[in-house]
């Protein structure tokens, strides 16, 4: 079946199924996630011992409900879902997020049994289940936050949606670019995929319009082949990229025991991803950069950088990354290089890399020299890298108003580093106002630059 | 000649000269590093044309100084520098930081000549010069910022030495210390390496107390033979860390032109790391995360690590690189398992790695499970993996108390992740007290524990 996702992503009326003011249980927290998040539509919390639950009217079960309810969260012990699942199908509810854990993924039979069964009563009537065994999912561009964590909803809005097979992952993922200032639209803990798995959600994605990169975090799947499928037919559609776990011997146990599933080959992976328009990478932070590069940035045209700095080793760093990652490191043509020279005194680098280094105390030229390389016709991407000094602490300032042009254009990644406080607050500004992509270090935005233009030659076919 | 170069890191006496109030003048910023580094010892500013330079007493010249000056440094116009160097030889002083630049490093031949001009009065003296062309050196431990950037002072104490052959390098490398509070004792911009080279420096700070591990940022030397020499004859006695920029044919170019030498061929520094006991990295990152590793925890006995986490995801993340970088995730002995079982429910992953999930909302049963890892004899390195969860809160809280006393004697490295503001206090606090180890991811935090395993193996000749 093909399935309608939007009550799980955009719904008016959720119901919460073992909603309780007790901290100790995933009920509440879930509640504050729904609250705190700012969901716009009606809530109804269900727990047949109580009138109400943090001010909102309780109800014993969903068939006291009157109205249409869009999602109903599970929360409640393993034995008392599948009952639930039917009385969902009953209302006509139109998706389902199961908390729950105590399915496919322990060592009991009765799990996978169980599991099988609420999969069945779903099929019947056509509910989109997400989990069991998930954390929930979000959707900040909607703010929706249906997950245990309330403090997901501190994410920026933005353009990634993540697919995740690990809670953990999501929320380091999560916290890492609240950290970073990265954007997400969407977070779905899959968990042991009932009726919505990967490949599902990936064409979900590629569909939806604020999806403008998407970010998959695997173990193992049992129907990696549909997954294959799915990616190569929708390839190119969007950028996607994808990290794959439990990659060692060891790794099928573990992830059986996870999420329900086998971790399988790595090296199948590998090539099932290349052959998906899937980018391959190795950590959670790679993912992170990847596909925050890839929602943030216009794609290049071609492979040709410019990398110009404010000191030489950062760029030589940068350097070798671009040149290993198939990027050309080229000459300016003789145009741009006499408008850099006219901007530069003789001692500096002033072919490609640029060493801005001499011109620290002039605004003006370091704001000529960007100009000149992103307006040059024979650079596809650029590079900026400055790392704080006293006598240069002008140089963010000098951004300003010089990149916002060149948003939908030509991709520029920085890295503009300082001690915290210094130019922290300037770079968020930038980053929120005039679309400046910037990194912690000089080898992951070179990597990110990287990022941009591996995907395009994969999604291309070359 | 071996260099005593206690002049350089311990001085008493420091003349700046080229000390003036100008800020578009190093001269400037120098003055300020030293005066707000708290420099304990007296500064001498020289400056022909000044009575007093922010508010001490300025000199015309050396020669006016009556008192023994142990250091000089040096930022005045290339062309006086020569008379300067002199001068210090004639007065004895003990070391002198040569920021200028504008010698071997330029494209005219003139330059490579005044340096070697330099270096022949300095070795005439037996002065040792850090430079030409550096921002200084720093050296946290005794109070001394003798750079053109006063944030230097900004570092915490600690165990690293930086021998580092770019200034950008170097101060990329303390912001993200700053950042995550990683200490420093030392940081040396060799720059063009006159008469004091890598070789030099290796030595000093291997015998250097304070230091528990040396980090290198290398793009090309001349005597490449010299340092692979020295680290072999020092092998082993001190984690040392390598990482080579310029890897690419560009490399060359560029290195020169940055601080006149040849990057040369990447394969053959790494084989002289490897010999000389080095551990090669990839990136700034790397480094900075394995002189932590390496300055922060004690020496695994061997290279059995045990995984406790939080949530399934991150630790198997962990296991990959573990397991890739020669870990073993052993069973645990039937003792420390029946321990484990009895403080977690049987749904979790009670193997190695361990699934603390089900233990989330009970302190003591972490604490009792963290505690039971670190004593058992059958585990030589220990991982927490813990990311925030609101129904967790209380982790980090929970591992108070037990770490301090395993300071010495286990290496354990953790990733608690949170939101930002949520742990940070704790987690600093942890770290200031109690000798935490806390890496971003749970990949770092697994390759930081490879680091030392690595280095042990490698230090070990095996």
């Amino acid at each position: 079946m093909k399935t309608d996702l939007s009550a799980l992503f955009c719904p008016s009326r959720v119901a919460v199924i073992g909603a309780t003011e007790d901290p100790r249980k995933l009920g509440y927290h879930v509640m504050k996630s729904l609250l705190i998040g700012g969901f716009r539509g009606t809530i109804y919390p269900i727990n047949p011992g109580r009138q109400e639950i943090m001010g909102l009217r309780a109800y014993a079960s969903l068939e006291e409900i009157k109205e249409q309810v869009d999602m109903a969260i599970l929360v409640i012990p393993a034995p008392f879902v599948a009952q639930q699942v039917r009385l969902c199908g009953r209302k006509g509810v139109g998706g389902i997020v199961l908390i729950t854990a105590g399915f496919a993924e322990i060592d009991d039979p009765a799990g996978a049994k169980l599991q099988r069964e609420i999969a069945e009563i779903a099929s019947r009537s056509r509910t989109p289940i997400i989990g069991p065994n998930t954390f929930g999912l979000v959707s900040i561009k909607n703010s929706l936050n249906a997950s245990f964590t309330p403090e997901f909803s501190l994410l920026k809005k933005g353009g990634i949606s993540l697919i995740s097979q690990s809670g953990g992952m999501s929320h380091l993922l999560a916290f890492l670019a609240m950290r970073d200032g990265v954007g997400f639209s969407n977070i779905v803990g899959v968990g042991n995929r009932c009726n919505v798995d990967f490949k599902d959600l990936l064409e979900w994605f590629v569909n939806d319009k604020d999806t403008r990169c998407i970010a998959m975090y695997l173990e193992g799947i049992d129907d990696a082949r549909g997954l294959w499928v799915e990616a190569r037919r929708l390839k190119g559609r969007k950028p996607v990229v994808g990290y794959k776990c439990a990659t060692t011997q060891w790794g099928d146990v573990a992830s059986r025991s996870h999420t329900g599933s086998l971790a399988g080959n790595p090296m199948i992976y590998k090539g099932a991803f290349s052959q998906g328009g899937i980018l391959w990478v190795n950590s959670s932070e790679e993912l992170l950069d990847a596909a925050k590069s890839l929602s943030e940035c216009p794609l290049p045209k071609g492979r040709k950088v410019a990398i110009l700095s404010g000191q030489a080793g950062p760029a030589m760093a940068a350097m070798d990354i671009c040149i290993k990652g198939g990027l050309e490191v080229v000459r300016f043509s003789s145009k741009t290089q006499e408008k850099i020279e006219a901007l530069l005194p003789p001692l500096a680098l002033r072919s490609n890399p640029v060493d801005m280094g001499p011109a620290w105390y002039s605004s003006e030229a370091i704001k000529g020299i960007v100009e000149t390389v992103l307006g040059a016709d024979e650079i596809d991407l650029v590079l900026i890298l400055v790392m704080f000094a006293s006598a240069n602490a002008g140089a963010v300032e000098s951004l300003k108003g010089v990149l916002l042009d060149w948003k939908q254009k030509k991709p520029v990644i920085t890295c503009l580093s300082s001690p915290p406080g210094i130019w922290d607050e300037a770079v968020r500004d930038l980053e929120s106002k005039e679309a400046l992509v910037n990194f912690p270090t000089p080898e992951r935005a070179a990597r990110a630059a990287v990022t941009l233009w591996q995907w395009c030659r994969m999604a291309s076919g070359q």
